[in-house]
């Protein structure tokens, strides 16, 4: 059943577990109390940074499977990505597990994509049951997008902090767990912002957008959900995306949450706050998901962000395409 | 309805149009005259090799469209991913269009996982017509995974040419056109190759795999298909895809074809053939879905492989982890 860009699942696929492990800077923040591992050392033992987000990768995959009481064999498939080139953190973390995998990109929209998909597989009865999970590293990302650690680069006023974190949950034909009851497709957005040092801007419109189109397709309205949550837009991206949907008569202000903005304790140091695919896996995966599951939030709009550009796309002077995709979630 | 790691559609998903673009050098081959656009200049009137790649592919996404006789408003979703860094050619290509799009990505698999997942949503109900599309640029590849063209390296004798190349098709709910009757998932397979000029090498356990549970999870041998075909394997990795298969009791010599090993014309120059997202998407589009149009074929079982490296990966060390999707077609 589809109605616009969203799709509606009549038989309710559930988040039965969920799993996730965060680095050392930010267990100092409100999810230190919820990831099922912290870390002290953001190496995790590994000799680079790379393997390092692929074990946190890994792990929370496993302990999502675990914590749901199931075991590899009763996975049927794997939705991941993450923000490495080709995918390596997901494509080498599959590799540990038997099940198939379903390699996606959306950039810090992985998470929300990558439920969205398993969600219609487990729905559609292709599936029992599905992992979705994804994750980033600081000194990963700063490598590949930005600068050598070891420069000591001064960031812009309007940057973000790339979280180092991993997330992963297991959706399910169960009758018991948080309900997906629909989703909605992203499409790209691109209102021309070329700022690499500000993703909160660039993204903003790509999450008005699908807001937007989820009211229209659902019938629902910004009040019906205890939470609108957001990726990582940061503080300057969410006061945007707040403005653009005001604009456009859907005040979002009372509910609007954002990962990246609640991540880390004192937020003025990181500037706009936390970004990455592992922002919202994090927070989703722990925070989030464990309050839902007390019974303080009934309702949740979970729509994580992505910027889909890279390093040759912006230094050939191209703008940032960005896209949301939203999944709805029900306790 | 699933059973292994295979998903059976009951209400049989079409392939309703499709398109291709190649290269210059790509037309010399025996897909030169069934490709939908040829290129005489390889950069297509764009300033960057990378704007070519992106230009090829949104015009077969745009040619498969219109070929189709369908609207842009017409299609509900695009699935595309492609080889360059966070998949800018698809994500590019998708700002273009004003429906959704779902970002994938398996290396040069992409092309059958984006037609599973196109026929999975296109059966479950949930849309009526999708996009999958993926393409490749030798220019780009050769400048993003080795070295630049302008060093004139020497190529080693078990390596592959990427294709110049993009196509696209679009899957639907239609009661006419080429059958897609069932999808085998890929398991992520490493027989710990480390040569990153050796892909065919790397990726035939990855293809001997998932064809083999395609044939369990089906019930059907090799000898059902008029055609078992691979994306781009090359000579080497067909040679080692059918000793693989062969060993564990299938025979698929007698119908074993390779995108990479048919599309250039004079293979011995490119040595083991054509490889990258595009060899299989414009093979696939153009001469092989043509020539099944026609009536030449009844059965194909289409599963590209994908090598699921990074440069980063390689330079750390690891071993070229595979993956290879397989839809079954039917006309």
């Amino acid at each position: 059943m589809k109605k616009g860009n969203t799709v509606f699942f009549k038989n309710k696929p559930r988040i039965s577990s969920f799993a996730a492990i965060c680095g050392s800077k930010e267990k100092e923040g409100v999810i230190g109390g919820y990831a099922d591992v912290t870390l002290d050392d953001d190496m995790y033992g590994e000799s680079t940074y790379e393997k390092a987000e692929c074990k946190m990768l890994t792990n929370a995959v496993s302990l999502a499977i675990e914590k749901g009481g199931f075991k590899e064999r009763d996975i049927d498939v794997m939705f991941s990505g993450d923000l490495l080139n080709q995918i390596i953190s997901a494509s080498f973390a599959a590799r540990d597990y038997d099940f198939p995998f379903l390699g996606v990109y959306s950039a810090c929209s992985t998470m929300s994509e990558s439920i969205m998909l398993a969600a219609m597989l487990v729905n559609a009865g292709y599936i029992g049951r599905a992992v979705a999970a994804t994750g980033s590293h600081f000194a990963s990302a700063e490598r590949q997008y930005r600068y050598p650690l070891e420069l000591g680069c001064t960031r812009p006023p309007q940057s973000q902090w790339t979280v180092t974190g991993a997330g992963g949950c297991v959706i399910t034909d169960a009758k018991e767990g948080i309900k997906i009851t629909s989703a909605t497709m992203g499409r790209v957005c691109d209102y021309g912002v070329t700022d690499v040092n500000n993703m909160g801007a660039a993204m903003a419109p790509a999450a008005a957008d699908t807001f937007m189109q989820h009211f229209r397709d659902t019938g629902s309205s910004p009040e019906d959900y205890d939470m609108i949550l957001t990726g990582d837009l940061g503080a300057l991206g969410s006061r945007i995306v707040k403005d653009l949907t005001w604009e456009k008569g859907y005040d979002i202000s009372e509910n609007h949450v954002d990962c990246g903005e609640i991540i880390y304790k004192v937020i003025e140091t990181e500037f706009q706050g936390g970004s990455g695919a592992g922002c919202s896996a994090v927070v989703l995966n722990s925070y989030v998901l464990s309050k839902m599951r007390a019974g303080l939030y009934k309702r949740i709009l979970f729509a994580a962000t992505g910027a889909l550009l890279s390093t040759v796309s912006s230094g050939q002077g191209e703008s940032i395409p960005c896209i949301s995709h939203a999944v709805d979630l029900e306790y």
